[in-house]
């Protein structure tokens, strides 16, 4: 498999963009990486989506954008999984380019979900879990979540409010991130007078979603020179795995296996270890997901995730940073388009340029993002080289 | 890139399987395919589907069949391109397996349409249009197609009974394909007969939509033994392309520019001229769409392409022999699916299975999906090797 490196990134801010849509939001992220990569034209566009067809009315997402982009007469295609939709457009790119079939890539992850209301959204977010055996139960998503959240309370004794730094620092680090949903500091109380949403996420634990789009331009690694001002960052590792669908299929509803595989295959790759991480952004759609992430991906021990919270070692100084730029929880949620911003928020970090929230020496970054419960699961290690 | 080969193959009839889930119908083609192939378990799986969000309420449909399936804690992606999904998700796993990230893969292309009213289902289809440009008029998409089929015929001078050769030849050659949704002869004078759907595209121009899946296994070429009995067969070229989404675009509405591109590059990659296909299964959606396509591929120069039905070239003993199970038009069209199907009976083609429509001696045969009005074409050029 070829060497592939990441030339240049582009993002949006996350927000209700009702006067912008899809294409342009798409666009807007799409012309930014271009223009960060240096280059007018790709051989082929790879779109990251998961809820056009419902909310936008559209299919064919990747030619529908490359219309729109410019690329024309070139490929264009669609990739879905769910919240995991991001990384795994960027995945099957690696895999053309790295296959030596195309020399360059652009993806591009997107979500404008502001079109519609809550009810038309939280149905069409209900279409990750398993529409036969779990929402026809009349669960929703965030409801699913609910009871692996109940249940790891109840099994290891962690009470609420033990949760809250997960989400203090998430919103703490968005302050610095331009393009982050929300910019609003909160405290341990402001955490727990929230909301409810679902017993016990309340809306603290949960990430908003909204309109966005961020993409990345992928090239073979021999293809870019490695400069003092602009570092070569290669692709170190790419991994995808699943679980079941529904959750109540799992012999173990409290461990991510897919996180856990996806995650042992990319250290395997990438010759590391979790503590050589200088940077994790893990995908904290609620705040349990952040403790069963950081427990599957080797950080801390089954039921313990929570500690790592409590110490505070997960600051931007801290042993293992996580969600620098904000997370789900802060710098937001456009499912589709996630994991692009985790892999752009890691590119970030490894140039040095997240100013207040930058991690010192980043010479390694994990971006994992998730589709529905833990269900489809596709992590990346980035390097500089 | 590492050269790739298919080994093996299934499918399950097309129909309208009120019995059947879509986990049922998928499961089905791919149990068939890992049986053909003598596997039990894969890499990975690529799933290729248009309308599971809209249809079935089902998101994250990789994850989703590789759960039933039973291929735990593997690889699972859907790839999504309109009625190219099919190709687009063999293209993908292609990429994977060739550039030596996975050693097996299986492809499922798979479509569930019959749970829906035709209200629903119209509107679905749609979305494969420019959902702002041209459905926001009001237009369907064999509206878009009836516009082209009116502009041709006004352009070239053709008349209605003209097409009537794509549509006979497709049902004479169903009918002995047991996975074929119509089993019907057809005269010329029931071709003109026909109920008129959206002028000049009758009942009889269009392909019927309809539940089905269909699948693959991709190996590494050096793991297959060419025997007698079941030759290799490998993957000799793949190639997508796209156009602009909507039709009014187009300079020219009347070239199939995306599948002129992909065909060429296809021709160039496996080193053959149109010439050389023993076997060529098009993307018959309409028989506006037969015309347009041989034109693009090679086969008739710009206007003529009606002439190659007029003069009967076309039937498994002629000099290009399409639709050879059917096609599009009698085999069926459950739309994510179609491109699978293609790909599964051209490699029934080069095996020699196909019985009355066997072509003789068929050694190189050009599959065609089309997502789209010609807005994504994926083709592929497979080879007994």
């Amino acid at each position: 498999m070829q060497k592939t490196a990441i030339l240049g990134i582009g993002q949006t801010p996350i927000s209700e963009h009702w006067d912008k849509s899809l294409r342009e939001i798409a666009g807007e992220a799409a012309f930014a990486a271009l223009q960060d990569a240096g280059m007018e034209k790709v051989d082929a566009l790879y779109v990251g989506n998961m809820l056009s067809p419902l909310l936008n009315g559209q299919n064919q997402l990747g030619t529908f954008l490359s219309d729109w982009i410019g690329l024309w007469r070139q490929e264009a295609v669609k990739v879905e999984a769910a919240c995991g939709s991001g990384a795994a457009a960027f995945r099957a790119a690696l895999m053309a380019v790295a296959a030596g079939e195309i020399e360059s890539a652009l993806v591009v992850g997107v979500e404008k979900m502001s079109d519609k209301t809550s009810h038309d959204i939280t149905a069409s977010l209900a279409t990750a879990a398993d529409a036969d055996y779990e929402v026809e139960q009349g669960i929703s998503f965030v409801g699913l979540n609910a009871l692996v959240m109940q249940r790891y309370m109840h099994e290891f004794g962690w009470k609420h409010a033990d949760f809250a730094q997960f989400s203090i620092n998430a919103h703490a680090n968005a302050m610095h991130n331009p393009f982050a949903r929300l910019h609003e500091r909160i405290t341990p109380e402001k955490f727990e007078k929230s909301s409810m949403v679902a017993t016990p996420i309340n809306l603290l634990d949960a990430s908003p979603i909204g309109d966005g789009a961020a993409a990345a331009v992928i090239v073979p690694a021999n293809k870019v020179v490695s400069l003092k001002s602009r570092p070569r960052i290669i692709v170190a590792a790419s991994a995808s795995n699943t679980d079941t669908i529904a959750v109540h299929s799992r012999k173990d509803p409290l461990f991510l296996s897919a996180a856990y595989a996806s995650a042992q295959r990319c250290y395997e790759m990438a010759g590391v270890k979790p503590q050589d991480l200088d940077v994790f952004e893990v995908h904290d759609a609620f705040t349990i997901m952040t403790a069963l992430s950081l427990e599957a991906c080797g950080f801390a021990e089954r039921g313990k995730g929570v500690q790592l919270g409590l110490d505070n070692v997960i600051s931007p100084k801290g042993r293992i940073p996580i969600c620098t730029r904000g997370g789900l929880k802060a710098r937001g949620h456009p499912v589709g388009a996630t994991g692009m911003y985790q892999i752009t928020e890691v590119v970030q970090q490894l140039r040095g340029e997240c100013g207040e929230t930058q991690v010192d020496s980043a010479d390694i970054g994990m971006a994992q993002n998730i589709g529905g419960s833990g269900a489809t699961v596709v992590t990346h290690i980035l390097k500089v080289d």
